[in-house]
């Protein structure tokens, strides 16, 4: 018996890497569903190797044939019947709404989409208990720690260590970092990954998202959840338990592990998509401290995080706002945080009872940051 | 409900280690016996610390009071109602029989003791399957990868991975390993321990018997165990599972995690044993290949494991006897593992079918091992 899949976003990074996962993983599951945002081409060659019975295109240009359109396409391909999986490699806040269709359906979110549990992470614990659904992550800190902790009870667990490369700046003197350019920022050590995500792996911005994750999915407490820097990303995470044991996760940097494992969690099938880890070719291995003090993106994310309520929306929010205003070259590297900093500290903080109430927040950080670079 | 705990070789490295452990665990385990060989002083200390209701002394010099004396103590306190875990601790072939005793009685054995596994694999696993009980490994080695197998099954395992600390020798040039002296032989750099395993760790015998042990403990063919050289002790050891993850365990340097764990495995309890790992403290970590060919005796005891029958006896008793005569001063360090290969290719391999074959096999590579020396 095969498992039905839907992928949400499947021409982005982590659509693509799920499709040659997948196409290896034939007799385990088939693809039911695949949605797109706009690129209607890759879709096209997508659909013609898979065969999925459900097509959606968020953005069509031009012509989508027999496709479902529009943003509704999400919740659709998530609610499915022949869908037992929803990989929601959706990026931004829509990929919200369809983790909380799969929930309250019972089906399991192998989740990539970071505006699921940042924004929402109480709805998403609310719709799993209503529905039965469960999450399992996609991303490779989170898919590590779960692999760490396995089937064992959460009690046992005592910290969690999220490990971060560092970004670019990981060894910039301070005073450089200010002015830091976008070319700078791009140029990520170990990941290759797309432009949003690389500038948040530069100011940390994204181990911030990495906590608050973490903290909803393990429901851990902000402080039992710790950052190290480890610039080459070859420990993927680690758990420390309550006898003092470490258990790791390692390997080279591919996302191929994490998603698979997202899929068939908690059992392993055979798969040859990660590169074998040879430890001798990847030594040494070395951990350093986070700077704190020089990547205030992190400490401002975990502040959000600890408030809750609409707070990490905001955080969110202005973070992706103010990334963008850097990717277009109108405020520098350390305005970023600035810009972060000011929307939560001018925006009343509200409670998250309600999509509607994130979204609100959601606009208001979006529109603060706009205001705020334009005056 | 506690557990009744007997600890045979209580005044041993690993035995008082194991006090130290449970003094902080009495509300789990009590201790119900305790055998020692020839310490009298410090069981007597122990006695009046933990009350058990079973004490003996393998061999008494002067009063032994109303303990229980001779060889025979071992099997006898292995043996009883109320005792629920064995931790068999015990040096040498002696320990066989307790471990078997105790798995046919359904107990679990929280094994220390190499000869166990070295020379009764196979008897054991029968013992296992006759009385329902079970081994739960103690060396920190095999105590990691059960960490990070925990309870998936074994087909999801592809390899395993011992680390090694590579000895006082690691980076020693293969001229200067022959005439390497006893004093520099027992610098080791990690691990404090005894002479005799001191000098096995800097031959890598300890990593062949390893590797064998983990081939019975694990079920995993010689063909998927390697070994790796990690000169900073801190991961305990990897396992690679069939996705191509690796999961590793870490942690400080200290045999009080193992000992704990192989008690409340699959659980995990709070205790404050181990000192705290700090990732940033211990780094860098590195990884080097094993020197085959300077370090004999790993391949050669590997080689054994892989022939099977009483072979492996025979390294491990040619291996203890040619420590020995290192340890008196009788052969260079370099001579240790010509003493081994000669009793391999001399001593034909029987089968290892019972107690008594095996302890043919081990008489005769020690007198193999005492004749070329005295020649």
């Amino acid at each position: 018996m095969t498992r039905g899949v839907a992928i949400l976003g499947s021409t982005g990074s982590i659509g693509t890497t799920a499709l040659r996962v997948l196409a290896r993983q034939r007799e385990r599951f088939r693809i039911s569903a695949l949605t797109a945002h706009s690129n209607a081409a890759l879709l096209e060659e997508q659909v013609a190797q898979f065969h999925p019975a459900y097509v959606g295109l968020v953005r069509p240009n031009g012509g989508a044939g027999a496709w479902r359109t529009g943003p509704e396409c999400l919740v659709e391909a998530a609610s499915r019947k022949d869908v037992d999986v929803v990989l929601n490699a959706v990026v931004g806040a829509a990929g919200l709404d369809a983790t909380l269709a799969a929930l309250e359906r019972g089906k399991r979110v192998a989740l990539a989409n970071k505006e699921t549990l940042v924004m929402g992470g109480e709805l998403v614990s609310q719709a799993s208990a209503r529905g039965g659904g469960e999450i399992v992550p996609v991303d490779s800190e989170h898919s590590a720690i779960l692999q760490c902790i396995g089937s064992r009870p959460r009690s046992e667990v005592r910290r969690l260590v999220i490990t971060a490369s560092g970004g670019p700046f990981r060894d910039w003197p301070r005073e450089k970092l200010e002015t830091a350019t976008l070319a700078d920022a791009l140029r990520h050590p170990t990941w290759r990954m797309g432009r949003k995500i690389t500038v948040d792996s530069a100011t940390l911005a994204n181990k911030a998202l990495e906590v608050i994750e973490a903290h909803y999915l393990f429901g851990i407490s902000y402080d039992r959840i710790d950052v190290v820097v480890h610039p080459q990303s070859v420990v993927h995470s680690f758990v420390e338990f309550v006898d003092g044991s470490v258990i790791a996760q390692m390997g080279m940097p591919s996302m191929e592990l994490p998603v698979l494992y997202a899929l068939t969690h908690p059992e392993r099938v055979h798969d040859a998509g990660v590169p074998p880890y040879d430890p001798v070719e990847m030594s040494p291995l070395t951990f350093e401290r986070v700077r704190w003090d020089d990547f205030p993106a992190l400490r401002l994310g975990i502040k959000a995080g600890r408030a809750g309520g609409a707070l990490p929306a905001v955080f969110n929010a202005a973070n992706e706002e103010a990334v963008a205003q850097f990717l277009d070259g109108r405020i520098t590297f350390g305005g970023i945080a600035r810009a972060i900093e000011g929307a939560m500290r001018s925006l009343t903080n509200r409670s998250a009872d309600s999509l509607e109430a994130l979204r609100a927040a959601d606009c208001a950080a979006r529109t603060y940051v706009k205001e705020m670079v334009a005056c």
